[in-house]
């Protein structure tokens, strides 16, 4: 057993990916094999896809590289949000065997630096690769009990991005190009857990300027087709709009 | 010189301390003398107060650590807002010199998580102590180049706390336990950078429920006495208010 020097820890990445699918919010999480499997323990369970961050890179690159490697994806919105420093944040025994497999100095202290990916998960398709074997879309209702502290690490994540859709226009990143106003509302709905107001929701989306509608409606469906909309990126991106406030109902507003 | 192991970079946290005083935000900052002054180079540089953090500390607890050793204060507002991990951010000649005195392996990866302090300027006895033999407050105009990258994440913070002051009821960290309704207009104009309309924001400031009128006012000036107003600490922190939204003029509002 090996020990590392005092006052030098590890560093990794570690990312929250989230993902929009059947009007649920989802973490795209992997399935890690403890090796030499301890009999009295399950022999694998879930984390949130990182990696030590390598000499020559720095703390963005490292987790585009993880993103990438799991989902083929570059330029997709990635951001960091926090960095997890608990010297007890490893001490589960499935993560210490685990660590024992992947790393020649399984008892060092690990700070991780954490970050939030938003994908459209319909078009993405998943490659374990060298990370895992295996990569599932969990409902965030759902999520089991993971590795190291990832479930304070996602549970932060999902806090971040509930105050992040209301000071940035980042929600449209988790739909598909084209989408219905009933697909966005539900979309922030979910995300905020509360319901908005139908009328009060589409008005105010149309009018911040960040959707345009098109010509084009729904094809095949049994109700009546709704229109679709496009997220304008390139006119947000390029500053166009100035500051966008996606505002919660019910907050108090000091410079409107 | 000493090399460190593949992939063990050191792990530091570095404070951006705000202040307020004379209408200007302020940073606090320690000068570093450099050990064996290199002759062509000034003997010192003024940088961030910071440190490595321990083994045995959890990010905050470092941050906190900085923090009272360098202004002998505790439970302030201390809020993490990014880490910073660029593999070239050690690389001017002073940052070297003065590590190579205080360091055993100067050439070291350094990792740092940046924390954000805000606290009342002219309530605090600077304690230099073990970090530096002085520290001074610095308008933020004037921040000459700092150590490392200590230029970019004072900036970081600077963007940070603009964000966060519309989001959060925190910029009264910034102002004596009672102040005037100019006061706190002139420290809001400060960090937006902008002018502020004076009925709106008192209007607006006091229907947001997070200040209460004293019954007293200026004593001594020779101005109309203005009244004295406190941040309702107690109200905010125990949720009393709900969710708080400083909004920016002129942004888009979605879910009002």
């Amino acid at each position: 057993m090996s020990v590392s020097p005092s006052l030098n820890p590890h560093v990794s990445v570690d990312c929250v990916i989230f993902g929009f699918s059947k009007e649920t919010l989802r973490l795209l999480l992997i399935k890690r094999t403890v090796p030499n499997a301890i009999t009295e323990l399950d022999d694998s369970y879930y984390a949130l896809p990182g990696d030590l961050v390598r000499d020559n890179e720095n703390l963005d690159e490292a987790a585009a590289r993880v993103l990438k490697e799991l989902t083929g994806l570059t330029g997709i919105f990635l951001q960091q949000f926090q960095a997890f420093g608990d010297p007890l944040r490893i001490s589960k025994a499935k993560d210490r065997a685990w660590l024992q497999g992947v790393r020649q100095d399984p008892d060092a202290r690990v700070i991780t630096v954490a970050y939030m990916a938003l994908i459209d998960s319909n078009q993405v398709q998943i490659q374990p690769g060298s990370f895992s074997k295996e990569a599932v879309w969990l409902p965030i209702a759902e999520i089991p009990e993971l590795g190291f502290d990832h479930n304070d690490i996602s549970e932060g994540a999902l806090l971040a991005l509930r105050e992040k859709v209301q000071i940035q226009p980042i929600a449209f990143e988790l739909l598909p190009e084209k989408f219905t106003m009933s697909d966005l509302q539900t979309l922030y709905e979910t995300i905020l857990e509360r319901d908005l107001d139908k009328r009060n929701f589409r008005r105010k989306m149309l009018n911040s300027g960040v959707i345009t509608a098109l010509p084009e409606k729904q094809h095949g469906v049994s109700n009546k087709p709704a229109r679709y909309y496009v997220f304008n990126r390139n006119l947000v991106e390029n500053g166009g709009l100035g500051f966008v406030n996606l505002k919660m109902e019910g907050s108090f507003t000091l410079f409107s």
